[in-house]
């Protein structure tokens, strides 16, 4: 197996080759540019990743990854256009940089063409690839929508919280893997496995990401700390917060998540200490430990080599404290 | 076989069923509202007429069908918001029902949607159907940023907006009988034979579009008439009247292109007598004439009964006079 470094270069080379300028360019142009933006990959490392774990050689997944990556560039262009954001991964968003329509329409070519890279495979592979993936596209829309219901909404439970971030990132990561395994030719339960792992991994990857929003180190951390607060995000930290809280305090937490001009440093300090003081941060290390957990007990149900194991173990590890 | 409106009647039924609403409510209830407006359905009759006229049971095209109108509405709705369009069949878009982001998301789900009817079939089968639509879906978002890009281009050329309309307009109603040859289990000439047969008449059906925007009777038409004129499209009646006016006149025709307020009636009365003076409108004719008979002189290769052959020529001729 090669390292996470040489998998991110060998699919950004086929990415690249895969993004050359085709006609009409007003249409090609903008799904190149947000495509070739610096990113960590992690998606489709996980599918070249996988499809070696199970002992085919990744060259065999790559237009599996690169369609994962393509869909989930093709959800990050819209989802920008409905969150108004200016900046992706410090870029102007598509829809910035052009307009709004070339943001739709950019991105609605990315999804078919997401579908399209499956051709690349025989028929039983390709209605496999293709069937997880639709189910995981129509979840990740589904989590979106449940996101933009969350806003307006004053009585989000964990339970639906959990269900919003598992549609909107996790299913996707298991997804990646899974995709991998079914190159590989890799037998159901084993399918069923590796999807679990990455599930759980990006549900507690979501939940760390909550976490770091917060109190994550500036120098490190790439987004505006404080981010979340700012927005009045109801995250995990916020709503264990509130369910741990005394009746004043939970008064004076919703009182502060209903406004959005103001000091905002002091709304973050003062946020940041209920989180705190409550008791939500210790519950949500936890929770991110937990669901590590759950991830990595899935490998023992896998019929792969003790070094095979040790890879994603060390995987897990890492991309919990965000090393990869 | 069945009547165009008894198939149209059993389409409409399953779509009905299909569209059952589903949580995440706020995604799911825009599809339904767009999907259920009342319609000509003429794609899925299509697939489902085809389906028969080589001889297998239509009921086994409806998910193939139901797929091309999912499809469909899917573009209707994304090409509402990028047209800032108010009414769609005489009842609001979903963009002013609702708003853009809810469009934008109804819209991704029910192209994900589209694909996932081909699950219902064999895995052969589902990658044949997945290919077409894949290669269509492309065409047609390829054809909408073209009719962008002529908005601000003065130099369009007839070959270039034939290829526009090809894409945007004709490919699916080709795909949608292709389709329902797939189903069937038609040979692979049989395929291109129906397809070819569906590309052109669409090709002439959007052709006649452009003439009746300008001469339909307004009782009928359904669209405002003149439509096209007060929003300066380049048509083909305009781009054959500029090729055949004098200087002088293309020069005027160019004048009265470049404005959008003022006496609309008067423009559309002197743009009129334009297209009938320079010759357009008869060339227009002969060319809509011309696409009709490409179209019907492909039946003659299909390997199917006299019968058969004589309902897709009255479907033809009934398609031009409007009479479906």
């Amino acid at each position: 197996m090669l390292s996470i470094e040489a998998y991110r270069k060998e699919f950004v080379d086929y990415l690249n080759w895969f993004t050359t300028l085709k006609e009409p360019k007003n249409l090609y142009e903008p799904l190149q540019y947000f495509l070739r933006l610096e990113g960590k990959r992690l998606r489709p490392v996980l599918t070249l990743m996988t499809t070696e774990i199970f002992d085919v050689d990744y060259l065999k997944a790559l237009n599996a990854a690169l369609a994962v990556e393509v869909f989930h560039n093709f959800s990050l262009i819209h989802d920008d256009i409905m969150d108004d954001a200016p900046l992706r991964r410090g870029k102007e968003t598509v829809h910035e940089k052009w307009d709004i329509n070339t943001g739709i329409l950019s991105g609605d070519a990315m999804l078919i063409m997401a579908y399209r890279l499956f051709e690349n495979y025989e028929a039983d592979t390709f209605q496999s690839l293709a069937k997880l993936f639709s189910k995981t596209a129509l979840q990740v829309c589904e989590g979106q929508q449940y996101d933009i219901d969350f806003e307006t909404r004053d009585d989000v439970t964990i339970p639906e919280y959990l269900k919003m971030i598992e549609y909107k990132t996790a299913v996707l990561i298991g997804t990646a893997m899974q995709m991998g395994a079914i190159v590989a030719n890799a037998s159901e339960t084993e399918q069923i496995c590796i999807y679990e792992y990455g599930k759980n991994l990006g549900i507690a990857f979501q939940l760390l990401d909550d976490y770091l929003d917060a109190f994550g180190d500036p120098e490190t951390f790439g987004k505006q700390v404080g981010g979340d607060i700012i927005e009045n995000k109801k995250t995990y930290l916020y709503l264990k917060a509130l369910e741990f809280s005394s009746d004043e305090n939970k008064k004076e937490l919703i009182r502060l998540f209903s406004f959005s001009s103001g000091d905002n440093k002091a709304k973050i300090e003062t946020v940041k200490q209920f989180f705190v003081s409550s008791g939500s941060v210790k519950e949500t290390k936890t929770q991110i430990q937990n669901y590590t957990n759950k991830a990595l007990s899935v490998l023992q149900h896998l019929n792969i080599s003790e070094e095979k194991k040790a890879v994603l173990k060390q995987f897990g590890e890492d991309l919990m404290s965000r090393n990869v």
